[in-house]
């Protein structure tokens, strides 16, 4: 982690989805005196809600700025989260990729974070994947996170000036109680933030797919009350 | 090139602008056998005429299928060809990287294609990428595109299974002339394609910009007849 100096913060650019990981990695940057600014992505995903809790994510953990970009990825289909002819699972993960994987997501909202921290002068970006819980997601290992990097740094004026740009994944090694338990110390809010793959339109949790499932898993690990409204 | 059999052909994605540079490559790409699925993005740029000559030379040259993502890049700034407050520069190329680049254009659009390369379950993309004629764009450089296709190979569902993704830079050591040659023996129709950074609403090339001036010179390079009509 490149901390900033307090008498001049450095500009990150944070991916905020809405959930408990994105706030996380925000509360983290924030900590490490970063000035932030989040970036959320309209992909035409069902879950919309999570883009309201971007939002009040933002503002709650002082953020300086909160940008939504639209790009309709539903175009190209392929992933439950995006096309309503597939069903959200609700029977716990398979082995193997599933079907809420959503193409390039990862690659797509990096690539965006690149092209906002280069307008900023920013060197940092920060994303909250994590290699734990949601292994069947390649593009949330590390080596995934180190190509990207590779990448910006080859792609960049920054990059090409000797700048270094450094991509941020404080959760990537963490499990799901760690995490909790990191964001419950730095003050996060869970309570905000929206995790279901499916919540309908008041945020409310449906409590049955994979994604709240390791989400109750979690708080019950870290031994942290749950805040979460479960439909389920 | 991993060229498809002729019974069973493979499926590519090729990016495509409009311009002289990516109507070469997707000419390259059916020649070596692709079902092309062409893909072009609407960043907000001031030469939107771009868009409509893509179009033109996806069915010119028999492609499957043309698709526009609409991607504010406005919304970021900081370049000549989105920010109408910067000037496009007509004087000729400076030394270092000039105010017509797009921040991570290239990555954004890479990006976009490898998720609808998922989604259609191809492993092979063609950018018109070029290292000779645009050095000072550090994501025209032939080790960006080899960045990318190892960060592909790892953020990808076809990658993890052992389905190598290719990205394809056919133009990277070409010159401006080397290209013109190639695509005329390919039946390019320069004709309809646009390259001016500020042509008019009819396609009218300005003559002035850089961009307008290295296609000039190529085409007289190449001592191939220039169809452009310059305005100036």
């Amino acid at each position: 982690m490149n901390a900033p100096s307090a008498t001049s913060p450095r500009r990150a650019i944070v991916l905020l989805s809405g959930g408990l990981d994105s706030a996380t990695c925000l509360a983290i940057a924030r900590d490490a005196g970063f000035d932030c600014y989040c970036l959320s992505l309209d992909y035409g995903q069902r879950h919309r809600v999570e883009l309201e809790a971007a939002g009040r994510v933002a503002m709650a953990l002082g953020a300086r700025e909160h940008r939504v970009v639209r790009l309709d990825l539903a175009a190209f289909g392929g992933s439950a989260l995006t096309d309503r002819n597939i069903d959200v699972p609700t029977a716990g993960a398979d082995d193997g990729i599933p079907v809420t994987y959503v193409p390039a997501r990862n690659t797509i909202m990096l690539s965006l974070a690149l092209a906002w921290a280069e307008v900023l002068e920013s060197r940092d970006i920060f994303v909250g994947v994590n290699a734990v819980d949601y292994s069947g997601y390649p593009d949330c290992r590390p080596e995934f996170v180190a190509a990207f990097e590779r990448l910006a740094n080859l792609a960049t004026k920054a990059g090409v000036e000797g700048n270094r740009m450094t991509i941020h994944a404080p959760l990537i090694d963490l499990t799901k109680a760690e995490i909790i338990r990191q964001g419950s110390a730095l003050g996060v809010d869970y309570g905000i933030t929206v995790s279901c793959y499916q919540a309908d339109e008041h945020g409310q949790a449906c409590g049955v797919c994979d994604s709240c499932r390791l989400r109750r898993d979690g708080f019950h690990a870290a031994g942290v009350t749950d805040p979460t409204h479960y439909a389920a």
